[in-house]
Formats: structure tokens, sequence, C-alpha cells
């Protein structure tokens, strides 16, 4: 949703962390973006209709170069394309002589999309009215991440035109591989000239547009890592079953790689499939602190449950729990879900055939102080020591948890600026959600890292976003 | 492949099964097959360029009316279209007041094709050149069963333009849904006028043109049943998990279909998915009597090993069997296949969501003396007894085994015919494939039934048939 305040403020909010900005200058920095309204509007609806799809591999230079120029446009002295063993990444810096730096994170690829399903063509973002909201643009990307990105820069450019120099420096980051878990981003953010003017920020943001319609937000401490894998079963591995698909009629003679996969997914859950299974999964779980329970006991006590199950389409938590527990697990609990399975016939009806591969597209949620690394070499032990040594594990991307302690210098600094912005904050211990924020709280970078900012949007990897 | 002496005997053949014609008249009819060679050629192109696909719902009623026209061409009396639930029969007859009446089968449904898996389009029909074996026409429905049934008709324009009355009657039944495990073809041969028709006949034949390349046929005294069906875990229909497709995130608190299916295909199967675990599922199994053995070890010592596994591309049969206990696991097994997983996320890379709603495309192969109808109980008791009430049992299509008696009159002509003809001809107890023939041979019809026929062919439901 776009209004003066939702612009200015996510864009501003980060930059004013280390300092108050003088009344006199802010109030200059409001004319300038009530000036430039139009130009912010127009400047999100072009970089929607300018998509990079990392999934689909889908214009990803184009898109790259188009952001590199957002940049350069908003300021950026330095601004770089950080080659990658897939797409590239983006590093660049505003110095200003100030006397701190903040990190700031982005991204350029947006998420897939299904047109059939849209009511407006996603990339065309187009203004619609919202009833309740007012004007807001739709189209992939608004809310995720194009839109609070647009913001953030819309403030330079009205810091600018104010004639208004920034009180801090600012060392960017971006990746075009977000949504398919940020499988080269580590390697961007490890550059050396990259590290080191990460190693003088403060911490990293990560512009959000989360606010509810009151006005409300969260402050989150962390979030789940995430960790996108396929399970692929095949004759060809297996040195069982057919190479390819043949008649099924020959099933009672040859070994079918549908059923193993089925087999071998069964060994990684309990029977419910709400437990990971996998041997030594829960080694290093560290349990919620009971401040981290407080915290999300005042988060369940302040949503309403009716409201939460309706927008699932969801009748019963796990296990039957009452809210505030399943608000609880949501917070503690490591995951293995399946995204989706695929293999052999898929279209209508039946074809009788005996599928030579199958693949379950699957996805960990972790939890501190679990590894990306450590939880896929104990998947690939557990199949192995069960026989299934044959099944692939092709890993697509994935990052582990990230933390920020409570009392860090980025948290306190996003508690005053709500604050003084009137917007009622909520801390939250650990987001269920995944960013690849681990690449920035842990070794080497091992800075405070968090997502922050105003307005609404939503809609995030959905229709109608 | 289509030669002259292909398109006759695969016709003739059926109709001389009574009495064998005089070679004088034969000879006329060889004359008349020679002058309407290229029509009969044009006949199979053209019905091939006419399909009706009944899994896709694509052209039946289109596809019905094509193939009418052509039994009346062919000099069918009457001919009926015959309503279903489904996709309409046919019923045919052609009353020459003969002593005999011989039963036909046809269809006129072919199977789905995917055009990029095609050297040519499925649907032109091209003629090609096929090494080693000369000219072919290559679409779906050349084998299966435009061609041999084109070829049935061929002989009886032949026996029309020599002057030569039919020795037998013909009574012809057709579906429009035998790609589709013939969901309503019991009701066309159970319609009162149809049972009295083919109460009257000798036995029912399925024109084939399954001749090895040195003209070895294969006799088969019945056929596995199939069964096909989805298993279908849904949030709406297990009152847990989502209703849609909700964000991955929240598989901590929210359950999984996706899970539940694995969980409840996991019981249905041994380990190694190779053996039935259904309750009760084995207690109708007829083993294989000494004289069925006997036949398959026979046809596994005139076959090649080495050739079969490179068709399959598969190294070692299930159990690492040698081959010969194979082939006989071949005959006697009955299997639960999957044909395909499908549900969630199916695209490239991954997508974070938790599907609602998740399908296993599903069928069984039954042996005697086991019904359609008893396994699909059995199995939904199963599935309740372990708490897996809400999986959704949704069949498509089926029926169960067929037998015929090695002593039946039908057999013993085939026999004969064959044996005249010059081809070398095998008996097999069973085949591992499925044809509706059980429709046939169980009551209320209870006849002889089998495929009987000349020529050459390749390719059912695959690519360049």
């Amino acid at each position: 949703m776009i209004d003066r305040r939702s612009l200015m403020l996510a864009g501003a909010a980060g930059l004013v962390l280390p300092g108050v900005a003088r009344a006199a200058d802010l109030k200059k920095v409001r004319a300038a973006i009530d000036t430039q309204l139009p130009d912010n509007i127009a400047r999100i609806q072009d970089w929607i209709k300018n998509p990079g799809i990392a999934a689909e591999n889908f214009k990803m230079e184009e898109a790259c170069a188009y952001s590199m120029g957002l940049l350069k446009d908003a300021g950026f002295q330095t601004v770089k394309r950080m080659p990658t063993a897939g797409h590239p990444g983006i590093f660049a810096t505003l110095d200003v002589g100030a006397k701190r730096t903040m990190g700031i994170y982005f991204m350029y690829d947006v998420k897939q999309v299904n047109p059939d399903e849209w009511s407006t063509p996603p990339f065309a973002a187009r203004i619609v009215n919202k009833p309740g909201w007012g004007q807001a643009i739709v189209g992939r990307g608004a809310i995720n991440q194009k839109g609070p990105q647009a913001a953030f820069l819309a403030a330079l450019h009205a810091m600018r035109a104010a004639g208004q120099k920034l009180p801090v420096n600012l060392v960017l980051v971006a990746e075009g591989e977000e949504e398919i878990a940020s499988p080269n981003f580590r390697d961007v953010v490890t550059d050396p000239q990259v590290l080191a003017a990460l190693r003088k920020c403060e911490g990293v943001i990560i512009p959000t547009a989360w606010q509810a319609r009151n006005g409300a937000v969260s402050i989150n401490l962390g979030a789940k890592g995430a960790v996108e894998f396929e399970l692929i079963a095949s004759g060809e591995r297996w040195g069982r079953g057919p190479q390819g698909d043949i008649h099924s009629s020959y099933k009672a003679m040859v070994d079918s790689p549908a059923w193993r996969l089925v087999a071998a997914l069964k060994t990684l859950v309990s029977d419910d499939g709400n437990t990971v299974m996998i041997d030594g999964f829960r080694d290093n779980i560290r349990p919620l602190t009971a401040r981290e329970k407080e915290l999300v006991a005042r988060n369940a006590a302040g949503a309403s449950e009716a409201d939460v199950k309706a927008g699932f389409g969801v009748k019963v938590w796990i296990d039957d729990l009452p809210f505030p527990q399943a608000m609880e697990r949501l917070a503690a609990e490591p995951t293995l879900n399946i995204q989706g399975l695929v293999g052999g016939y898929t279209g209508q009806g039946g074809k009788t055939i005996l599928p030579g591969r199958m693949t379950a597209k699957c996805e960990f949620r972790l939890v501190p102080n679990q590894t990306k690394a450590e939880v896929l070499e104990k998947l690939r032990a557990h199949l192995d020591k069960r026989g299934f040594a044959d099944i692939e594990i092709k890993v697509t991307g994935g990052y582990g948890p990230t933390e920020t302690a409570e009392n860090s210098r980025v948290i306190r600094a996003q508690q005053a600026v709500y604050a003084r912005s009137g917007a009622a904050a909520t801390l939250y211990p650990r987001l269920a959600g995944s960013w690849p924020g681990e690449i920035f709280t842990a070794p080497p970078v091992s800075l405070p890292a968090g997502q922050f900012g105003f307005g609404h949007g939503s809609g995030a990897h959905a229709p109608n976003e």
C-alpha cells in the first residue's frame, strides 16, 4: 500500500538509526518525498515490470543490470556486479564520511508466477483499489521485495533533493537467488572486499513493509533456516528398476523407483509426519529460552486464533495443540516439509507406466544451533544406513537459522524508531519463515541482522501480491 | 508393418475359424485385397487422423461416429450407438445366415500422446521406412488398435468384392473407453439385445498384429485384470492440515496431507515395494497350475533375457530372480504399481508451500480368482483399519482377470489357423498386460475370448507407435 508516510519511513528509518535527525531537516525530506511521489511510485512499477526469476533462469542478467542502475541513480558511489557460480550478486557503497555504517540487504529476483491465478497480469504492476486500504500496486515483487526496497531508495532520493547528508554510510549487498534459497550468496559476502566493508557495519537490515492495518509491527530476533532439496529415486542410480518408464504390467518382475522413494521418505518422519526422525537431527537443537517462550506467549495472546485458522483453512493444529502451544511449536520445532511430489504420469486419469524416476521436493526449516551442512550430512547418513545410498539428495539452496540479540544496538534502535513513529512494536523471538540472514549473523560476518521498515503489503509468493 | 499378407490374414483369420475356406475362393479374396490395398492403407491412416482420447475427453463423439461409419462401409447391417454413463459403445451385427457366429471386440479410443516425444506428428499417420521391416504407418493407434481392426475390416471388404459369403455371422461390440480401463463397457455388453446376440457366439476375438519378425505368435489363454485408481490425501477430507496450499514455514504447527499420503502408501506394499500387503489381498489367488508353469517355462526358454533386459533398461529382476522365475512371477503375481505421484509444487526448483492435497496414481494388476470389487473393498478396509479413512480412493476404471480354457473351440481353431499359415504359435498362460476380456469371459456372457491375428507392429502407449 502506497502512501507518503510508508514510502518515507520505510526508507528513512534505517538511516536514522544512529541518531535522531533534526525536525527541520526531516521536514525538508518530507517535502521532497511529496514532490517525488509520482516518480517513486513509477520506480516501483517499473522495477516490477523488469522481473528476473532465478528458479526459471528468466532474464536474470537484465534484472541484475536494471537493479544496479537503480542503485546508481539513488546515489551509490560504487555499484559492482559480483559474479558467482550462479546468478550474480551486487555490492554497492555510499560513503558520506559518517561515523557509523549500516549494512543493507537487497534481492533482485522474484518468485515464479502462474498468471492464470492473478486478477491482473503479474508484471503489469497495475494500481488497483484495495477496499479498506486504498490504492495499491499489484504485481510480483510488490511486497517481496521491490516495494520495500524501492521505498528505501526513495528515501535516498528525497534526502539528496532536500540537500541532506546521510547520517550513516551504506554498504549494500544484493543477490538474485533469494527465491531459490541463496545457493551462492555466501560467496558474495565473503569476497574480501565485501567482507571488509561489511565488518565496518553496525548490522544489516532487510527493508520490509509488514505493518498491520493498525500500524503494529513485529521485531524479529531471528529466523529459522531453510534448506531446499530434492530426493530422487531412479533406476539409473539404484541399479534396480527401469532406466526410463516401462509398461506397468512388468511391475511383477521389475522393481519400482516410486515405491523406493515412498519407503525412503517414510523413514524420515514420525507416523504423523510431524517430527523429523533423521538420526541425530535433534542433537544440536537449542530449546527456547524462558524469555523466548514469554515473547511467543505474548504474541499468541495478541493474535486471533480464529483469524489465523481461517487464513490457513486449518481446523486444528498439530496434535490438537491449543493456540499458544501451537505458536510455541512454530517457533521451536525444526521441520521437514514436502513441497511437492512429481514423477511418472501426472496428467488427467491414468497411464499404464512403471516410472523410472520419482522426485520429492523437500525443505528443512532449522532452528539454532542446527546448520545446513550438519542436517544434510545427517540426512545422507540416515539414508545410507537404511540401504538407501542410491537416493539422490539434490540440494538447490539454503542456509541455517539466524539470531540477533534483543539487546543489540540494531534492535534497540529499531524499537526507538518505531516508538517515535507511534508504531506498536512487538518482539518476536524467531520468524518461522526464512531469509538468508545467517549469512550475516554467522561467522565470518557476525553482525546483528533483521527485518525493518514501515508500510503495508501482502501476498508474497502468492497470486495478486 | 503393412503388407498384403498381414492385411489379409489378420482379417480373414477370424472368419475362417469355423471351417476351411476353399482354395479357389481364397484366391479370389487375395486378388481383391491386392486391388484394394491402397484403399485399405488409406483407411488405417484416415482412422488414425480421426482420434478420440477418452482420458482427455477429446473428440469422443466424432471418433464414435467415424468408427460406426467404418463398420457400415464394411457391410455390417445394424450399427448402433450404445449410450453409457461415459462415452458411447457400439453394437453391430452382420448376419449372413451362417450356422456359427463369432464375437468381435473393437475399441475406438487411443492413448494420450506427447507430440514432443514423436519423430512424426502422432495423428499424421505418415508412412515411414522402418529399417529391417519396410514401410510402416507411424501414428497413435497404429498397433493399438486401429491397424489390426482396419485389417479385419479390409478382409470384409475383400470378401464382398470377391463375391464371397462370410462363413460366419458377426456380432461386434466396441467401446471408446478401453484406455481408461473400460469403466462402462460392462453396461454395453449386458444390454439385453447385445447380451442375447453375444450368447450365440462361439467366442470373442480382439484383432491383434503381434507377430514376431519370424512370424511367431503367442496364443494367450488369459490376461491379468487391471484396476486404475487414485489415492488422494487432502486437508479437506482429513479435517487436518490446510484446505489449500499454505506457506511451508507453518509445517511446524499444521499437519501435512503429503506426509499422510506417504504414510498410507507405505502400508500397502512390502519394504521392497514388490509384494502387496493389503489385508486379505492374497486370499483368492489361484496359484499357477503345473501346466501353466510348464507353458511359462517354455516361453522363457524361447526368449532372450538379454534382449528383454535391454528393451526395459533393466539390469536385474525383482529379488535378483533368474529369468525363468522372473517370467513365472510375471504371470503369477498380482501387483500394485505407482503410475505417478503428483501434488504441491511440481515445477523447476522449489517453492515454499505446504500442499493441501497430494495424489498417487495407482494400478492393481489382478490374477484369477481376484475381482475388481474384492480388491477395492479390501483396500478400503485396509486403509480404514489403519486410521486412513480420509484417504480418498478414486477409481477411474478397471476389470478383473480373464481366462480361456486351452481346449476351448476358439483356442483350438486359432492353433489350426496359425499352423495352416506357417506361423509358429506358442501357448502362453496369462498376459501380464490387460484387456477387458473379463467382461466376455465372466458371467453373464461367459464366452472364450482372446487376442488373434497376423501382422507386425509395436509402440502401444509409447511414442512413434
